[in-house]
């Protein structure tokens, strides 16, 4: 396999374009470098600019002005001067250039398709990789690229590979204040050059990742790639969403990437067949990640379930079946050992458990625990019950409280937890942000959280379907 | 029909219970009364207590002391003293008991199962209706009644018969942020006296409830009930919540209200023949009451869709097709018209649209106008991209100008429109309060929001359904 070193770990990079408004892409890529710690040097390159960009970085008028080498080049010119950079860029010697630039190929204009199947040529014949055109390129912790303000510096085992940056954005928003954490986030746009198989070939064996995540809306090389995404899903879990399912997606992913998204049927069969799971958003790809990321292996699909409330007992329940998981009724063996350890409240203790009718914290604890471990359930579903509890004094203690048993039931029974926290829209930012930590105390002590039972329920399914049908049990 | 005002607008209140702490079911009740504005008279019973309940009302050791006619009670005692309070009721010639107290049926003791049974015959024998027994009771804005401290003063059109009292929190919390607001909410817990059929008689005739929600885990008179249903699905909208559709879910309903859930088979059928729309979660019922509640009747099914980023609009079209819209290529007219007015980027106007694809907000404007006014289009269906834009330079700006120009397409279409408002959980708590209110702005202009483009679309789908198979188009 070909060494993308170059490509993810670049020892200097150079962005170009004008450096005129805050918003413009390149200024932004430089101040995203800086913010992300990037290691290496950096450059900014435009013809009309000053000699310091904000004091991010030195700025030279030409690629051949910057002294010592450069590896790596964003393009965010316009595509009258791609070729004029490409050009500069190969008397650089330059290893790899991301072209941000976009309206090329994906317009369906003869003219601009032939003109990107030109300036892409002209780089790999002087052996430099290109990235794109029409995308936001790379994002890597570790060497601090990236192309958004809010991705974590944070490494994690997750890999993303997406023909849309802003489903990247999507992603990482959804997951970043549960845990989820990226080793590489690659948003390859028209992938010109280095296309979905290149990239997937190389992250099967990329040492930082360990599950794979992919948007995909058309590939160059079906057969190619079926077998590459086969290679994948045999080493490391892959989650795959397809965009282009339908005719009206199918018809917006050829504007968007010059994709042509082939039928969902074929897609469908394959997936299965090469043992990759799909999903159908980006929240599911989320919630599925952060399961996978989270949690122990699962033996089985049945269920204890920790909840507050008598309806959320049904409808915790209804849930969890809908999805394919079992909630067993109470063992007498255990009946009977609830009744010795809580004689008052003891006969009360069902799966699902009303935490409301335990009177409790400390009986809520001990019932927790007890119906955790034994070996009549494989996972462990958690309500916390939010907007009910905040309706009550020291609503928020109470909260903590329910997050203290719930991670102490994954410390000892060694089994998947999943943890549903809502996050209310009416109540005070203090409020809001004191649930945030809860949050955070149960990504960091392992658990996988979520913001509603039902996504809880559904990723644990999916999750449980990864282990019990793709990878055998 | 029966006049149920001495149930929902009673004249004096009082509150039989313990006083002992702060969360005590009938200090909490007391102080939600005064803290909603209860207009009658509102008094305490407590065998222990002072003259005074923490400045709320008076207090009285019984309710024979209280001086001049008490309409309704809220039992909050043990169920061993249940009896001697409904002899006290009598006396006092009290219009109606809410029973509070649980631990009853539900239990499936035979000796508590008839105590139930004999308390409420006894009311019952002297005229007074029960509430409940194990229950929360009523929330009525407009008279200041309720059970929980969050549910808004604002009175509103939707009706919530629910017997679990955990879902009404549930729905209320995952609604009031987005405008939901209520006529009514019951929550009738075991249902032994009056049931959810004669709550649904009631709200079917009621001139305050427009659109009539249930979550229901079992019902006393199949029959009745669905009579009742028929007739309040013929004058008004019903979505129906079935608890207890799986084994387990059944198993907990019983635990929970005594329930017998029946064969989920016959409910689905039963609900389709009637015209009433199933949900499967409190989520799901919260999102189409609020497309209930807030958009003007649909005509057809066929989406104009705004959105920002390549992946979105691929996504979003995906989306939409999965839950059963149309979203339409552009005609030629339309193309030509979009070349007129844009002569720029008119070419690159699609559907869905690609805001970024456009350049600026006044382009994005006009092209949302235009687009929503077509006779082409039938829905609106918006996206605000929140994450996205929040990584850049006044992104929350920037979101407000999107929700200007959502919340003028709603006043120049006359069309449904939903929005997106995705509240991510890694932002600031300033970010997040300034989100909530573009949120509040929607609603309060007459547009549905949700948090999420996918559960935007599956509500204005099952608002379309609503319109188009149950009304009949």
């Amino acid at each position: 396999m070909e060494s993308f070193d170059f490509l993810f770990d670049p020892q200097s990079v150079a962005v170009v374009g004008s450096l005129r408004g805050i918003d413009s892409p390149a200024v932004r890529y430089l101040r995203q470098y800086k913010n992300a710690g990037f290691k290496g040097k950096l450059y900014a390159v435009s013809r009309k600019s000053t000699e310091h960009i904000e004091g991010v970085c030195p700025c030279h008028q030409s690629l051949k002005d910057i002294p010592g080498p450069v590896d790596y080049v964003i393009a965010c010119v316009p595509a009258t001067v791609l070729m004029d950079l490409a050009d500069e860029c190969i008397d650089k010697q330059v290893k790899a250039v991301h072209i941000f630039t976009g309206r090329l190929r994906e317009t369906s204009d003869p003219q601009l398709e032939r003109l990107e199947q030109d300036i892409v040529r002209r780089l790999r014949a002087c052996g430099i990789r290109v990235v794109g055109p029409n995308c936001m390129g790379i994002y890597r912790p570790e060497s601090g690229m990236t192309f958004r303000f809010e991705f974590p510096r944070e490494t994690g085992p997750v890999a993303f590979l997406s023909q849309s940056a802003g489903n990247a954005g999507h992603l990482a928003g959804l997951g970043i204040g549960r845990g989820l954490r990226f080793s590489k986030i690659i948003s390859y746009g028209n992938g010109t050059d280095l296309n979905e198989t290149d990239f997937l070939e190389y992250l099967t064996d990329d040492a930082e990742t360990k599950i794979i995540s992919l948007y995909i809306e058309g590939v160059r090389d079906g057969r190619r790639f079926l077998k590459a995404l086969a290679r994948a899903a045999a080493k490391k879990p892959v989650v795959v969403m397809k965009g282009g399912r339908s005719e009206a997606g199918a018809r917006a992913a050829t504007s968007h990437t010059a994709s042509l998204a082939g039928s969902q049927l074929s897609w469908d069969v394959a997936l299965r067949q090469v043992g990759a799971i799909q999903v159908e958003s980006i929240e599911e790809m989320a919630d599925l990640l952060l399961a996978l990321m989270f949690l122990p292996p699962a033996q089985g699909k049945r269920a204890a379930v920790l909840c507050g409330g008598g309806g959320d007992t049904v409808s915790s329940a209804d849930q969890c079946e809908a999805h394919g998981l079992v909630v067993p009724a109470l063992s007498q063996d255990l009946r009977e050992e609830f009744q010795r350890q809580l004689p008052e409240v003891g006969s009360l203790v069902n799966n699902p458990v009303d935490y409301s009718a335990l009177g409790d914290q400390a009986a809520f604890d001990l019932t927790s625990k007890l119906l955790a471990r034994h070996r009549d359930f494989d996972v462990v579903v958690c309500d916390t019950q939010v907007v009910w509890r905040l309706g009550y004094h020291n609503g928020l203690d109470r909260i903590a409280a329910m997050v203290d048993t719930f991670i102490k039931v994954e410390k000892s029974s060694l089994k998947p937890v999943v943890v549903a926290i809502h996050l209310p829209d009416f109540i005070e930012s203090a409020a809001w942000s004191a649930l945030i930590d809860q949050q955070a105390r149960c990504w960091r002590a392992g658990l996988a959280v979520y913001p509603s039972l039902e996504r809880a329920i559904k990723a644990l399914a999916g999750f449980i379907y990864y282990h019990d049908v793709v990878r055998g049990g």
